[in-house]
């Protein structure tokens, strides 16, 4: 018997990949840790594999620096005929595996786009790579029939591939995803400091603080070894924000003490300061969110609800019986309070109509 | 006749508090921008002020520079019997009033902990304070009846009153919103800069990057001056920051060239950036999030659904019948897939008996 697919670690990303093409795939799992193996194959993931049996395609869910290794010897067992990998950054595995001769057209690299602060086959979700992007990073030897495995298991997982060279995805995940990663943590490192001097502070914590700061909660191993292999590429990008904040400091500072030689005359200082809000409003309209959509194709209608169970089903009932697409949903239920407030995510030219038609069905639109 | 309360200003903070005040107090309004005034009339935030009428009290939602002239003006044609303010710097503007000989101790401080990146009254929303602290900094002249009036105001629009020193509120904002503020507008900065050179890589986003960025959309004029009259508070936070990361960005350099003398032997750097990911760790346990519980507090039941309306009601509904708690929803519906996927925050303790309940009422729970 030959298994479909032979996927190696399972740790959140395999076991979310097992998870995700449960029923679409036959799946065998393997480990070197036999708990995470045991609580994935609990959770339904697939079959431990039993070292013998064959797979048409593997994917190396592990530690970056453990693929090409672990390659090597499933390469001489001859295990799977076509492989891939889930690599943070694809240039330094791409040299790994080319370093060690091993048959380099049988490999595709691929990453998904997706992950959590949370790690451990425990934390894995079959839906953690729906509508992300999958990168797939096939090197000048990849044969079509690697990538075409690599970029089906992508796109069964509910993934949505986008291919470009291994260099070209260090550079970008090296602004996307790895330079926000030290950006919060340093801030959170901020807030730890300053918190044990005066924790009475946090009580006036909001929303910008709590969004700023939710990936500082990730693995610091993982994380250690991911900055590690794309120093290279994330360098730079944290210089670059650390003069940027550093610009930033002064100007402050200048600021505090009326102006300062060092910062200049306060209307310089002040319109430099502007200019940082400005080019951060330009920088975040690059952003891509919900759905690739950015801001503005968006808005909230709000409905106000007594404090009882069932109205949050009621009032989604209400806007399928009126053919409102809700796009995401958002309650704030405030224990103890008479009331909370539930909030729809519509397509903006659709708010008007959502909330009349909200309103006509007797639920309390406010805003 | 006399109004109980008189919003002086009708942007995203005047206007909100008018409409989360409807229906609990008589409030009129006024705003010099005319159409401002007439957008936050139409929405049902009040009446316009007549310029006669007198209020119990009076709130000015004005710009930080604004607020002590229009209190001197207001005060001497003896509009209201107390004042407050809602300005999220306090000591400069105490300073400002106590430099003006007005009667301070009808004048009570306040700053609610609530803000958007959207600004003006078209933006506001009756729901926008609730649950939110609403820092309260009297004076040491304000009277008990001042305090006592800005504190009503704050608990009918559903904010959780904080009492605190206008000092001890300006480092406590520095931390928690003005430094989160400046981090994420210079984030999005070097995501401007980088993405003027090659836009390709933004399509690898994800939601890190997204949550990352959020508050950088915020008003550039209305930043500036709130940075302006706090930089003594966040000029050292915000120079704090920078030097975390140039230090973060010293060590990656460090790993990029092999290790250089600068940044030490490798392995020093490793456990240095090693080091800062686990203060974020320990930093952002320091956040208070949803209803000012702790990350751990909460987990989620995730439940895959055809992509048809009124699932979101069914799994809903389900919920509701089971006595399930449900804190929070999310929908990853995904336009054009075959299916989305709910995602139900409950508490973590509850965890499994809601999952189990919804998949023995059919629902296709997956994670």
């Amino acid at each position: 018997m030959t298994a479909d697919l032979l996927i190696v670690g399972t740790g959140l990303i395999g076991t979310s990949l097992a998870l995700a093409l449960e029923g679409q795939m036959n799946v065998v799992l393997d480990d070197q840790d036999a708990a995470a193996l045991s609580v994935a194959v609990a959770r339904g993931a697939g079959r431990a594999w039993d070292h013998r049996e064959r797979a048409r395609h593997a994917v190396l869910a592990l530690p970056l620096s453990a693929i090409a290794p672990t390659l090597l010897q499933l390469q001489k067992q001859e295990v799977a005929q076509t492989w891939s990998h889930v690599a943070s950054a694809q240039s330094p595995v791409q040299r790994d595996i080319e370093a060690l001769r091993v048959d380099t057209s049988s490999v595709c690299g691929g990453h998904p786009m997706a992950g959590s602060e949370r790690s451990g086959p425990t934390a894995a979700s079959a839906t953690l790579f729906l509508g992300r992007p999958w990168a797939l990073c096939p090197s000048r030897t990849t044969s079509p029939s690697a990538l075409l495995a690599a970029r089906r298991v992508a796109e069964l997982a509910g993934g949505d591939p986008v291919e470009l060279p291994a260099d070209q995805h260090d550079l970008a995940v090296a602004l996307v995803s790895h330079l926000p990663q030290v950006a919060a943590s340093a801030l959170a490192a901020v807030v730890l400091a300053e918190g044990q001097k005066d924790l009475a502070s946090l009580r006036l914590s909001g929303p910008g603080l709590q969004d700023s700061t939710r990936i500082a909660a990730s693995d610091p191993a993982m994380w250690t070894e991911i900055l590690g292999h794309n120093a290279r590429a994330v360098a730079p990008l944290v210089r670059a924000l650390a003069d940027e904040l550093g610009r930033a400091a002064t100007d402050l500072e200048g600021l505090a003490s009326g102006s300062s030689p060092a910062a200049g005359p306060a209307s310089d200082v002040t319109a430099s300061v502007r200019a940082l809000i400005a080019r951060g409003n330009a920088g975040r309209r690059l952003v891509p969110v919900k759905h690739g959509e950015h801001d503005g194709a968006f808005a909230v209608v709000r409905v106000a609800v007594p404090d009882r169970p069932g109205q949050l089903a009621g009032v989604l009932l209400a806007a399928a019986e009126a053919d409102i697409n809700v796009e995401d949903v958002r309650v704030e239920h405030l224990a103890g309070r008479p009331r909370g407030v539930i909030e729809l995510l519509v397509t903006a030219s659709e708010r008007e109509q959502a909330g009349a038609a909200l309103a006509a069905r007797g639920w309390d639109v406010v805003g």
